[in-house]
């Protein structure tokens, strides 16, 4: 953007003000023994965008993160966590909110029974193999009908086979209002992949249908997602048939 | 440091120059499918700490890295690498080298069917157990007799439990010279543990014995080794019965 353009930007309308958002971003990381651990791609860079975009709006943040490297954007209050489990008490812990964006890549599994000490490899034998147990479902959690659900409950989907259907069938299963389907099989700008990488080709699937969005930085898809957010939130929403 | 003593710290003497070190560092990332991986907690800050040191003295360097967020040292050749399967690769490529410090913490597992798409969660079943295959032993590789053998091979020791004893069993069942022991149970300087954090408590483990260092800071033990590098290195050392 050239200087001229900053400066004709336009002031971001304060629609969210009054609103308490919480964010979720990253992976997490679920421990095998006391130095190793599973993880995945996430660098937290797109939830990181939609935290700073909801607080630029006037929304109060509260971002739940796993690992990255990555500092809080201005005004949001960080809280770092590490496992699925950890990440799902401290979204309990931030409620009540209006809005769940829950952007966290959260690990499906975890290791049945991490060592205590570090698993030692024993020359001749083969490994054992690792128990994985099922983690708690932050989405499903959070969207489950009760006075604490957030008005606005969005998952994210990262597909590298069948994005919308699965995408669709996700958001009914979890009972989320949208999902933000992130295809991951394209490869990114130079990136070894989407996820990691700098661009995100999202569609957007709600009850009323799917929208595709074109290809953007992950700050323009925060942009257009907290402006869709603060739309949706607005009082005139309310005479909709929503979410 | 103040400024007077920065001023006043003796120049690095160039007792490496005309040797080729090969150094590893950070952690490996074995797949599990496109999104996750198996990882641990190395930082990789001792081994680009030691790649520096030994850069310093005037060594040609070349450091074969796992997935970290750390800049290349100056001067120094950087080849980045994610599995032990590549790691070893590019170690073989680097070779010959008159000293190869294996600072990386190489997994020693990988996955053995990494799935081509992402896994999926199947609700209300469990979750298959991860199969794991042991990694080609890249200290013992580089250890074996022959003539690409470097001339020192130093090894790296991080454990919980009974360290000593570990490391100079370590040692000899992988052919190297010597073992830089590191006790990974002891908790760091504010940081999660010693192995991600800012100072090491060390013990070389040589064919001669053990010698305890004190706490040191990443970068004073990479000093150290490297200056005990060169003086082994060194012509006088000839006269030793050594490594």
């Amino acid at each position: 953007a050239t200087i001229a353009s900053l400066l004709a930007r336009e002031p971001v309308p304060q629609d969210l003000a009054g609103r308490h958002a919480l964010v979720t971003a990253g992976p997490t990381h679920e421990p095998i023994d006391p130095v190793r651990y599973i993880a995945n791609r996430s660098s937290g860079r797109q939830g990181y965008a939609i935290a700073a975009a909801l607080s630029a709006r006037g929304a109060g943040v509260t971002l739940v993160s796993g690992p990255v490297s990555l500092p809080a954007p201005p005004g949001v209050a960080l809280v770092p966590v590490e496992t699925a489990s950890d990440m799902l008490a401290a979204c309990e812990a931030a409620l009540p909110a209006d809005i769940a964006v829950l952007a966290a890549a959260v690990g499906d599994w975890r290791v049945t029974h991490p060592g205590t000490a570090k698993l030692k490899k024993r020359p001749g034998q083969p490994a054992a193999p690792l128990s994985l147990t099922v983690n708690p479902d932050i989405l499903a959690s959070l969207s489950a009908p009760g006075p604490r659900r957030p008005a606005l409950v969005i998952g994210f989907a990262a597909e590298t086979e069948d994005l919308l259907a699965n995408a669709a069938d996700k958001r009914r299963r979890k009972g989320c209002d949208w999902i933000v389907a992130n295809d991951v099989s394209l490869p990114g700008d130079g990136s070894p992949g989407v996820m990691g990488g700098d661009r995100n080709q999202v569609h957007l699937v709600t009850a009323d249908g799917t929208e595709a969005w074109p290809s953007l930085d992950k700050r323009e898809v925060a942009d257009r997602l907290a402006a869709r957010i603060a739309a949706h939130l607005a009082p005139h929403s309310l005479i909709r048939n929503s979410p």
